[in-house]
């Protein structure tokens, strides 16, 4: 006998949570496709020579790599054939590169897949995890006015989600850098400041003041303060957010171009309706990855801070340059689900739900077999999801299964419902019973209606 | 520069494909879920020691394990830690093991998830596929009349995918059995002759007989005969399947026990409405796997014979011996749904489809953007899927870019337009133009009617 479990560092749920899970799957899907995305799914694993072209090898030390076991027992030197995706980003260049000739530009796709990191599993970390991606691809060049819609998008998911109010954050790399330059910050010394404000989160604004100014960086204290000052820029409102690009002053051309197009970027979320208190300017961030080129997201829950970035994102030039000499300019975002699930499952904000089954029909007495499967379909025919006891057992049971499954009412159609002409309806929650009348699928939609909670 | 490619033996697609394959999954899903089935989803990987308890080297050759890049340079002897799930049924039976106490019983769950084989890579055949399996799981017993709630599922989901007439066809293991008994086949010889009938299809009836009365079986020519007489049965309706069962007259408990609960299942499907041309006896079915003890399925297409099977199962007496003590029954079904989607377009049943996107709003002039951001925000707020064109270029252009993506609808809204409060939506398909008032979010309903057909 073998003990069942799962590898660690992977979620499993149970099934109203799964339930749960799926509601925000699809939650997800579906504002994607509202805003004109198409459906992308790619292998769960690609070619190991594809797959790890750009990456070095922090990368490479978090790959799953994939062997059948007659591979495995050959062991031939060298990498596996095969490795599973480690994000979306990869997959979506290799995609865009192999079937360019095939698409359209701008590319717009969503992508909700699960991908894979060979990390040390610990709380929260997972080995596995859900991606759910949009990004917009452009053949040679890309309109910054793409950089809006993505806000617009993010803002239009979590709004229905309601999960809490939240804060899309922004910043651009082509201020960041433009600033840089006029503290006479240049070159690769951009990049290493760059990654160093990134960790203001984590190390605190006296650590990272201590490496700007010392021996490695070598900036002057006035420097260093002015960086800090920059990043310590929030805005509060539209108008504030304006205010405080205009209070930046002036810099260089490059510093020009990322100011204005975060003022159209502010335009278009208003154009769009995006409530004014769903996004801000945050100087601060920088994420990480070098491909960012242009604007970058970051987006917190304003009641859990704690939780971080629960999406983010930003603008490159160059999506796949490993693959083909197109150039492809893009703008894009990722949530991480699992995690964001698991976190709200945490904090106490979801909790497993109802079942994804309306209305449990009960059977109390052989007899009435032939009567509740044609009941079922009838319902069923009316859209609603429906389970059928086939075994009589007592009603109380019944009651304690569909309970136990949350499902919300139970419908009986015993001998005397038969023959009244009704069907009886019990709420479970309230405990009500309800008494409708009912003689064949043409009474149906009436049961449907009031099942779904509009009657 | 490295060649975009993916592996051999996966199946990706296309946008437009995609939203083909998209809505053959949700109507597996929808109509999975309508049947009271709740959804659960596992890792794509296992234990390499859990999953593969029970399995021979026949499959374990065709696993493919997973290693990150640090276990593989420790290159360790013995099996690698984790392996992807073959297919849903082990992730299953290990699932209910472990979560048996907090699951109630009976306990009905579909899966939709891809599965691996480290098959070799051919025409057809994939290494990566979707399986989209339902299962009711009781525990200690589970009544036989969840038999035929499965084929009147898999009766909706394939009338649902209108892919031509079908049919779903069964036999019954104790049936098959039975009548081994009364020719005085007993014990192990019923499983060499069940494996040797399930090759009907294959090698024909004489090469069948010939094994039969060959050297290793040693039937007499009469009771081979009657083997493959027995294998002949097939019924054309209802009433005849019913006389075919007793046509086949009087046999020992175990087949007249085959052959009550055909009965049953074929009254219930009358119950539950399936059409009688969609189901029929077939008395050569045996299904290889030794696991299943009563009814078992598979489902051909009417024009389409040669497709062969494309949707397959039965019922089990015990789904997970190997990881608990406790009794599981079962009755599943599956549908292999990249092959199955694979044959229909190779068969010219199915082809690309519409897009997902429902309408493009037009750009011809950059002092347009404001309302067509305004007008695409109203026409999502009806339920559509609108994409907006963020850079003004010529109309053309956006047709011709609109009509490769397959979207039907364009709508514009330039100057003139606006003076005249209205909107012109042009028909892709047809080349008609039509204006529709339009001020505003309070006349997208109407639009928003017209663009889904209803107006």
């Amino acid at each position: 006998m073998i003990k069942p479990r799962t590898a660690s560092g992977t979620l499993e749920l149970l099934p109203r949570e799964q339930v749960v899970f799926q509601r925000l799957l699809d939650i997800v899907r579906d504002t994607y496709a509202s805003f004109g995305f198409m459906p992308l799914e790619t292998p769960v694993f690609e070619l190991s020579e594809v797959l790890l072209t750009k990456t070095g090898g922090e990368t490479e030390r978090q790959v799953y790599f994939v062997q059948s076991s007659g591979a495995l027992e050959k062991n031939e030197p060298g990498l596996p054939e095969l490795a599973l995706r480690f994000d979306l980003t990869v997959p979506l260049a290799r995609y865009v590169a192999e079937h360019e000739h095939d698409l359209a530009f701008p590319f717009r796709r969503y992508q909700i897949q699960r991908v894979y990191r060979g990390e040390r599993a610990q709380k929260g970390r997972f080995r596995e995890f859900y991606q759910c991606d949009i990004d917009v691809i452009g053949k040679d060049s890309l309109s910054t006015r793409y950089d809006a819609e993505i806000p617009a998008v993010i803002n239009a998911v979590f709004e229905r989600m309601q999960i809490g109010e939240f804060t899309i954050q922004f910043n651009h790399r082509k201020l960041l850098r433009g600033f840089f330059e006029t503290l006479g910050i240049e070159g690769t010394q951009q990049d290493a400041v760059l990654r160093e404000l990134d960790k203001l989160d984590k190390r605190g604004e006296a650590a990272v003041r201590d490496t700007l100014v010392g021996e490695g960086f070598g900036l002057s204290a006035d420097t260093a303060e002015r960086l800090l000052a920059f990043s310590r820029v929030r805005s509060v409102s539209h108008e504030d957010a304006l205010a405080k690009l205009a209070a930046l002053g002036e810099g260089t051309a490059m510093f020009k171009e990322g100011r204005d197009a975060l003022r159209n970027t502010l335009e278009q979320l208003k154009s769009l309706g995006v409530p004014e208190s769903r996004y801000a300017l945050n100087l601060s961030i920088a994420r990480g990855l070098d491909y960012y080129t242009g604007i970058v997201y970051e987006t917190t829950l304003d009641a859990h801070p704690g939780i971080g970035s629960i999406c983010s994102g930003g603008r490159y030039d160059n999506l796949a340059s490993s693959y083909t000499k197109s150039k492809l300019p893009g703008v894009g975002i990722s949530i991480g689900l699992s995690r964001l699930y698991w976190q709200l499952r945490e904090a106490g904000i979801i909790e497993a739900g109802a079942s994804s089954v309306d209305v449990l029909v009960a059977l109390m007495d052989e007899a009435d077999l032939e009567d509740a499967l044609s009941l079922s379909q009838s319902l069923r025919a009316q859209g609603l999801n429906v389970e059928t006891q086939l075994e009589a057992r007592k009603l109380a049971k019944q009651f304690q299964y569909a309970d136990k499954l949350g499902i919300p009412y139970v419908a009986m159609r015993g001998g005397s419902e038969r023959e009244a002409g009704q069907v009886t309806i019990k709420n479970l929650k309230t405990g009500a019973q309800t008494a409708m009348p009912y003689n064949g699928a043409q009474d149906a939609a009436a049961v449907a209606r009031y099942l779904k909670g509009d009657a």
